[in-house]
Order: structure tokens, then C-alpha cells, then sequence
């Protein structure tokens, strides 16, 4: 928590039959939080995952399985410097712990269920419906976070208008469907990112921890340097 | 193996975030096949997973999970009755371990990526599709077993031009889309079963070897009095 970038390991290439320990593994390893890509094979041609399996997983990750780090986060934050603390942490840290990836064509139907499921970012994508008002409404009044998606082809200018009422913008570097896939280099000049998904990348690594380390020393440093440059 | 009816707990109400630990427990308590529950989120209002997750299993579970059972039959069986024995078994002996019963609404879709991910039946809606006959083709040339399913609202005349090209008829007696729903009685004089698959009722069972062996005696002694009252 030191930084202000976030890595989100995408599961999507880990080993789906033991999803509960891959996502374990990601947390032992230092992700602050996962990304979860639920696709329909409406949207893209692709059928991963729904909320019944985010049910289970959250019975076993617990309701907070990355409270643990924040915790101490915040006591170490606040014996260094007790005057920067705030007076109560859930509303001013950050607090994500499973970001729904929603590759669906129709987002408004899995927002009740994936919040009982124990969701707490909704991510859905622009493209796939035609009032990202109202559905922005639905998943705050369903207690969760809202994020919201562009695939590669989609700039961001149609993502302006929703900056204000959203908590995370997800800028597509594939084309959603698969995992495995490279990085899309054109698509650098869209967003100064201060949050990375990546799924093999991180999943096949040997030393997955130090993938994690990396990713967000890279991402900081841009971060820091993008900042100097103002 | 000793009776020809067959038990195939459903997977749907299990601990989906460890599905291969649960698989592995089924095939530790006798099952005879498992069932795969494939939920596209349009055909019914549910999400489950998809082949990404059937392949993750295939990995844990080997090529042939319920191959050393079967093994044992076969040798048990030659050395009491040897005349008795076929030639070569996997032609003649019940050889099924993962039956996909796909709730989708483009069952096309899926046969290629199904069978590539390890599945041995590909079980569709009749109600999804509209050339029953050239999917069944697809399935074979993909070296799956075919199943057919009817939701309870379709009557079993519908299936009988297909009777003699598929290996299974799947008669639901639930409302496709949910685990742990009501049996419907009312089903009970669609057909004959030599084949049942069960979901919360075993998966939720302390004792899950127990529930199958029941399941697997009363449609056994229904087969006999069925065959006696000819």
C-alpha cells in the first residue's frame, strides 16, 4: 500500500478448477486485489465464470481478505506520521478486493446477484449497454464500487462523460475474449494508468511476487515521473 | 459397475472455488460420471462456467478419472465369466466421465472448444437449436458422446426422431438454470431412467456415498420390476 499503483492479477489463466487456492496464491504474493473476468460467450466468444463461483470464492477468501495488509498499513502509517491518518479508514483508503471484469451483454442483469455474491467492484463495459447511468445507479445502490470499460477499438472520449460518477476506468490493451494475449503498445497514449490487470504475466510466473514488485515500481515511477513533467 | 444404472452428481451447488477437490470427492464416493452444469446466462438466468474451467478439471483429473473402477470391473468380471467379457471394452462398456449439459442458447458454439477441453458428452437443449441433426453430427466428429436434454414444459415425442443417433436423452425434472430446486413429480411418467444425475442432494450430503448407492439401488429394482412387468 505504500505506492499509489494497484496490481490486479486477472485469474483467467490460472487454474480454474482451484480457483480458490490460485487467488490465495495471489494474495500470499502481494496483489491488492483480483480482477475477475466474468465472460457469457454473448459479448465475446468466450464462457468463463459467474456469480456462483464468486460466491464460493468469497466464502473462502473471507469478507476481507486483504484487510489484513491495510490494517497494517494503517498502523505503521499512523505511528510514522499520526497527523496524516484519517479519522476513519474505509471511506478514505483504498478498498477493493474482487473487481468483476463483466464481459456480458447484458451487465444489468448480474448486478443484484453478484453483489450478494460478495462482489465489490462492478466493472462493466460501454459497449454493451445504452443507459451506463442508470446501471452506474444500480450498482451503488447494490454497495458496490463502479468501474467502467472500453475495449480497444472504443477511445476515450466516450469515457469522459462518466469520470466523475466512477471509481475505476478500465482501458482494454486486448481485445477481451482470451487470456494470454500481447499488449497492445497503440494503446499506451490512452490513460497515465495508476491501476495494472495482468493475467499470464503474473499467474505463469515462477516468482509471481516478483512480477507484482515490478509492475508496480514501473507503474509508480511513471506515475512520479508524469507528475514532475506538470 | 454392477448395475446398469448410472449416478451423476451435478457439481452445480458445490464448492465452485474448488471444483477439483469436489470432483475428486464424487469420483471417491462411487459416482459413475459427473455432470457438468454449462450456463451461458441466456438460455437460463444463471452463469456457471465454461470450457475454460472444463479444462482446468480435465488437467487435475487426468484422461481417465473413473478408468481404474472401470478397470477393476473388467477383471473382476473376466476372471468369474470370461466368455461373458466383450473383445475390447471401451466400445462395449459404459464410458462416460464428464457429460456436458449445456444450458446455452447457441449450442454450436461450444462443441470444438468442449471437446478440446477434455469433455466426453455434449449434452444440448433440443429447445436451444434448430438442426438437432447437424449438431449431432458436429458432436460425433469432435469424438464426444451426444446427449439431448428437454426442459419439464417439452414432451418426450419431441425426442423420439432423435431416440436412435443420441447416446443420452437428459429429461429435466427441475426448471433448468438453479441448484437445490423441488423435484417435479409430475415428470415422473416421461421416462424409464437407467441414468440419474443428482445435485444438492449428494454434494450436500454428509455422506455422499451413502445417497449414491441409494439413488443407484431404487432405479436399479424400478428397472427390474419394469422388466419383470413386461
Amino acid at each position: 500500500m505504500a505506492s499509489g499503483c494497484k496490481i490486479g492479477p486477472s485469474i483467467l489463466n490460472s487454474d480454474l478448477a482451484n480457483l480458490g487456492a490460485e487467488c490465495l496464491r495471489m494474495l500470499d504474493s502481494g496483489a491488492d486485489y483480483l480482477h475477475l473476468d466474468v465472460m457469457d460467450g454473448h459479448f465475446v466468444p468466450n464462457i468463463t465464470f459467474g456469480h456462483p463461483v464468486v460466491e464460493s470464492l468469497r466464502k473462502q477468501l473471507g469478507q476481507d481478505p486483504f484487510f489484513g495488509s491495510l490494517l497494517s498499513t494503517f498502523y505503521l502509517l499512523s505511528s510514522v506520521c499520526p497527523d496524516a491518518m484519517p479519522p476513519s479508514y474505509p471511506t478514505h483508503f483504498f478498498f477493493l478486493d474482487l473487481d468483476m471484469h463483466m464481459m456480458v451483454s447484458r451487465p444489468e442483469q448480474w448486478v443484484k446477484p453478484m453483489a450478494v455474491a460478495g462482489a465489490n467492484q462492478y466493472t462493466f463495459h460501454l459497449e454493451a449497454t445504452e443507459n451506463p447511468g442508470a446501471l452506474i445507479k444500480d450498482i451503488r445502490e447494490n454497495g458496490m464500487k463502479v468501474g467502467l470499460a472500453i475495449k480497444p477499438g472504443t477511445t476515450v472520449e466516450y469515457l469522459a462523460p462518466w469520470a466523475n460518477q466512477i471509481d475505476m476506468a478500465l482501458v482494454m490493451t486486448v481485445e477481451p475474449g482470451f487470456g494470454g494475449q500481447k499488449f497492445m503498445e497503440d494503446m499506451m497514449p490512452k490513460a497515465g494508468a495508476n491501476m495494472i490487470v495482468s493475467g499470464s504475466a503474473i499467474m505463469r510466473s515462477d516468482d509471481p511476487r516478483a512480477v507484482i514488485n515490478l509492475l508496480r515500481n514501473v507503474c509508480s515511477e511513471a506515475a512520479q515521473k508524469r507528475s514532475l513533467d506538470r
